[in-house]
C-alpha cells in the first residue's frame, strides 16, 4: 500500500485503513489532534477514543510532538474540513516537552522566529512562505526550459573583483594570523589555494555572457554574495540570482523577455499554490486591520500579484520618467525626501514606487538611463550620454529587475574600461567575446528573495530565506 | 513573424522567408556555411550565391564570426540534411579573424580547451556536455517537484566547521596582513563581518534535516566546497551537490528513493537528449579505435545509461560484500592495489568497481557499514558496530551516492558527538530536531558532476563544469 500524505488524504474518499505520520500542531478536549506533515497547509483532525487510551499516552500527546497514527479516514462530523481520522492506534514516536518547545500554538514574534529558525517552518506563515519560495523556483526553471534556455552554473569562488556589484567576501586558506608574506611584505597569495586572492561571486553575468555567446540563451541561478555593512528589511550578504543571457537579443526584446518572465512565474504559482497565497492574503488583511488606515495596504496580496499579471508593464524612458517626477506634486510640494531637479538624478525607492503606484498604475519598465550611473558593460546609446539600461519597478517593492543590452562593440567597451580603470589583462576573455563574432546580447538579473518577498507579502528579507546571512549574524 | 533557431528550422517544412543568426563553424568552397545558434549540436547548411556576393564579404565569413541571414528554407540538394537555406542576404555581425581564433575546425586537447574555457562551448563535445548537464539539471528539479519535495536553499557561508566532511575555506572580510587581535593575541573574529569565523559550507545536509523535520520531503541543489589539495580528475574545489531529506523514510526507502530517482534523470536525458548523446556516445567509439583492445570500454556511452536504467539496484550489506572481495580472484591473486583482508576495511575504487562491474553485472547498493568509518550523524544499529548508511556504486565509476539513515535518538547522538569531540553548542540547533518530534529520517547526498561524468562519458570532472575551480586555478 502506498502511504498517503494530508495533502492527498484531504483530498481522498473516505478509507477503511489509513496510516499516517506527522507532528501534533494542537490537541484539544484530549480529543481532536491537528496533525501536519508538511505536505499542505492544512492539518487533517485526528480524532482520539480518550475513554480507550492510556492517560500516559493522552499526555504526551502535545505540541510539535511527532506521532504515528492508523485508522480510518470518515467524512467529518465537526466543521471546518471534508474529513477526519477516526484513530484506531496511535504511537509516539518522539515527544515534545511543552514547558521548553519554542513553537507553542500562539503568535510568536518574527524576530523571536529569526531566532528559532529551525524550527520556524513548524508555523503556517513560514511553512506557506518556504513550499512558494520552493515553488517559485521550480516555476523559474520551467519557464527557461520551456523555452530552450540553457541552465548555467557559474562560478562561486571567482579570481577576479572587476564585476564591480558591490564588495566583495574573501575566500582564503591562508593562515589568518601570520600569513606569508613576499619578499617586499605583501601578503603572498601564490601560497594561497588558488594561487591568487580570491573573493565570492557578486554576479554570473560576465561567465554567463561567455554562455550566451555560444548556446544562445542561457541562465543562472545561484548564491551570490555582497559584504555590505546593510542592515536593513530589504538587503542580504547571501542571496539567490536569476541571470538570463541571450545573444542576438536587443533591449526591446530583453523587455519582453522580463515581462513575460514575471507573469509566467507568478502565475504558475497563483496556479500551483493557491492555499499558501490565500492563507499569507488573510494574514495580511488581519495585520492590516491593526494599522491606522493611512498605513494600510492598497491592494491585497492577491491583488497585487494579479495587477503585475492582467496588466501591460509600461515602457518609459529615464528622461520622460524625469520629467513626470520634476513636474509631480510630491516634488513640487517637497514630499520626496529627494527632489528631482535636474536629469542625471539616480531614482530612490520613493520616485520608482511614484511612478508605479501613483502615475501609471501599473509594473512600468524604465530604459535609457544616464551612462554614468550604470555599469561599465552596457551598450552605450548613439546620444553618448545613456545606455540601453531598463529596470522594472513593481508596486510596494521598487526595483525587481535590472537588466541590459551589453556592449558588443571592443573599441567602446575597451575605452569605458580604461576610463573606470578596469583591467583588461584581468577581463582578457570578456574582450573575446567582442573580438571572435561579437553580437548583440542581452540579459537581466533579478534577486530572487525580492520575488518571493513579492509574491508572499512578507516584508523582512530575513523571513523569505532558510538561513539569512547579514551583517554579524551567521547563525545556523 | 516569429523567428524560428536552428534547432526548429531543420525539423520545419520549406519555407519561402527565414531569418536566422548564428556563428559560422565552418566555411568551403566559398559556398557553404555550416551554422551553429547554440539550439541544437547540429549546423543549418546556408548556400551562398558567391557569383553574386562581394568578394570582401566571402573573405570575412569565417569560423567563429556572428552573421545574420535572411533566405529561403528549401530541401537540401545534397546528402547529410533534410533541408537548408538558399542565402538571399547575409551580413556579418561579429569578424572573427582566422589567423588568431582559438577555436579552429580541427581536433583540439581538452588541455587546450581548458585553457580557453570560455571559448570552447562552440565545440560540439562541450556544447553537447554543458546542454546534457543543463537538461539534468532540470531533470533533477523536476523529479523532486513531481514528488511533492520542496526545494530549499541551505546557507554557504556557515559559522560551524562541524560538518565534518572536509577542508574548508575560510570567508573574511578582515585586513589580510594587519588582521585586529584579541588582548590575547588572537585574531578578532568580532571584527569580521559575520562577528564570528566563517567558511563555505561542505554540505546542506544538517540544514536540510531541519526543513525535513517540518516540510516533510525537501531536497538542495547547490553549490558546496573542499579546501583539499586533491588534484585529480575526479575532484574539485567547488562542485554542486543533491541532498533529499525525507522524514519518516527509513533505510529501505531511501534505497527505493535514490535508485527511483537515478533512473528517472538518466531517463530524462535519454528521452530529451538524443542527438548529444548519441554524438558523445560515438565520440567515445572513436576514441576507443584508438585504443588497445584491454583499454577499451566494456559497454558503450548509451549502453552504460541503459544497464543503469534496465537493471535492479542489487542491495548488498558491506558484511556480504567484505566476503565476496576477500574471495574475489583479484584479491587472491594479489591484483587489487589494496587487499581486502578483514571486516572493517574502507573499500577503494576498484574494489567498487570489481563488484558492479565483475561481480554482480549491476549497480550496486551497499548498507549497514562500520560505524567508525562513516560520519556521526548515521544511525547506529542494533549491532553497535554498524550504521544504518548506504553507497550506490555505479559502472566506470564507483560510488556516486552516499547516504544514511539518521541518528535520531538525541542520547546516542551525544554520545556519538562527545567520543568525536563535535561541539554540543555550535551544533545546538540541530539536536533540537531529536528533541522536540524526532523521527526516523534519511537522505543522502549526489555530487552533481559525477553524474554529469557517467551521463556524458568524459572523464575528467574539469569538462563538465563550466570553469572549475581546483588548485591553483580559480581562472575566469
Amino acid at each position: 500500500m502506498k502511504t498517503l500524505n494530508i495533502s492527498q488524504l484531504l483530498k481522498s474518499q473516505p478509507l477503511e485503513h489509513v496510516e499516517i505520520k506527522g507532528w501534533v500542531r494542537t490537541f484539544r478536549a484530549n480529543r481532536f489532534i491537528a496533525l501536519n506533515d508538511g505536505s499542505s497547509l492544512h492539518n487533517i483532525q485526528c480524532v482520539v477514543d480518550f475513554e480507550n487510551t492510556d492517560e500516559s499516552i493522552l499526555k504526551r500527546i502535545t505540541t510539535g510532538a511527532a506521532v504515528s497514527i492508523t485508522g480510518e479516514l470518515i467524512e467529518s462530523q465537526g466543521k471546518g474540513q471534508n474529513v477526519e481520522i477516526n484513530v484506531k492506534k496511535l504511537e509516539i514516536l518522539g515527544d515534545s516537552d511543552p514547558e521548553t518547545y519554542p513553537i507553542q500554538p500562539k503568535k510568536h514574534s518574527f524576530e523571536f522566529l529569526r531566532e528559532n529558525a529551525h524550527l520556524r517552518t513548524r508555523t503556517n506563515t513560514f511553512s506557506a512562505v518556504m513550499r512558494l519560495r520552493s515553488s517559485l523556483s521550480f516555476a523559474v526553471h520551467k519557464y527557461f526550459n520551456d523555452n530552450g534556455f540553457n541552465y548555467m552554473h557559474t562560478p562561486i569562488i571567482t579570481g577576479s573583483d572587476a564585476e564591480g556589484a558591490g564588495e566583495m567576501f574573501r575566500v582564503s586558506t591562508l593562515d589568518q594570523k601570520n600569513p606569508p608574506l613576499t619578499e617586499s611584505g605583501e601578503v603572498d597569495h601564490s601560497k594561497n589555494f588558488f594561487g591568487k586572492d580570491t573573493n565570492l561571486t557578486v554576479s554570473g553575468q560576465l561567465e554567463a555572457e561567455t554562455y550566451a555567446m555560444s548556446l544562445g540563451k542561457v541562465y543562472t541561478f545561484g548564491p551570490t554574495f555582497r559584504a555590505e555593512n546593510s542592515n536593513t528589511s530589504r538587503h542580504l550578504s547571501e542571496f539567490w540570482m536569476i541571470e538570463p543571457e541571450v545573444a542576438f537579443m536587443d533591449l526591446a526584446g530583453n523587455m519582453d523577455l522580463a515581462e513575460d518572465f514575471m507573469k509566467s512565474v507568478i502565475n504558475y504559482v497563483l496556479e500551483h499554490n493557491k492555499d499558501d497565497i490565500e492563507f499569507l492574503n488573510n494574514r495580511l488583511l488581519d495585520e492590516d486591520k491593526t494599522k491606522p488606515q493611512a498605513e494600510r495596504n492598497e491592494l491585497s496580496l492577491i491583488e497585487k500579484l494579479n495587477f503585475v499579471v492582467e496588466n501591460n508593464f509600461k515602457r518609459v524612458s529615464y528622461t520622460e520618467a524625469i520629467d513626470i517626477l520634476r513636474n509631480s506634486k510630491p516634488n513640487k510640494k517637497k514630499k520626496f525626501n529627494y527632489l528631482i531637479e535636474e536629469w542625471g538624478a539616480d531614482l530612490q525607492s520613493e520616485h520608482e514606487r511614484f511612478l508605479v503606484e501613483k502615475h501609471f498604475k501599473c509594473p512600468v519598465i524604465l530604459f535609457d538611463y544616464p551612462a554614468n550611473i550604470k555599469a561599465f558593460y552596457m551598450r552605450l546609446n548613439e546620444d553618448g550620454k545613456t545606455v540601453r539600461a531598463m529596470d522594472i519597478l513593481f508596486p510596494g517593492i521598487g526595483e525587481i529587475v535590472g537588466g541590459s543590452q551589453r556592449e558588443e562593440r571592443l573599441d567602446v567597451l575597451k575605452e569605458k574600461m580604461a576610463v573606470l580603470d578596469i583591467s583588461e589583462e584581468e577581463l582578457w576573455w570578456y574582450l573575446d567575446l567582442r573580438k571572435y563574432g561579437t553580437a548583440v546580447h542581452s540579459g537581466f538579473g533579478l534577486g530572487f528573495e525580492r520575488l518571493v518577498m513579492f509574491v508572499t507579502g512578507m516584508t523582512n528579507i530575513r523571513d523569505v530565506i532558510p538561513y539569512p546571512r547579514t551583517p554579524q549574524n551567521a547563525e545556523f
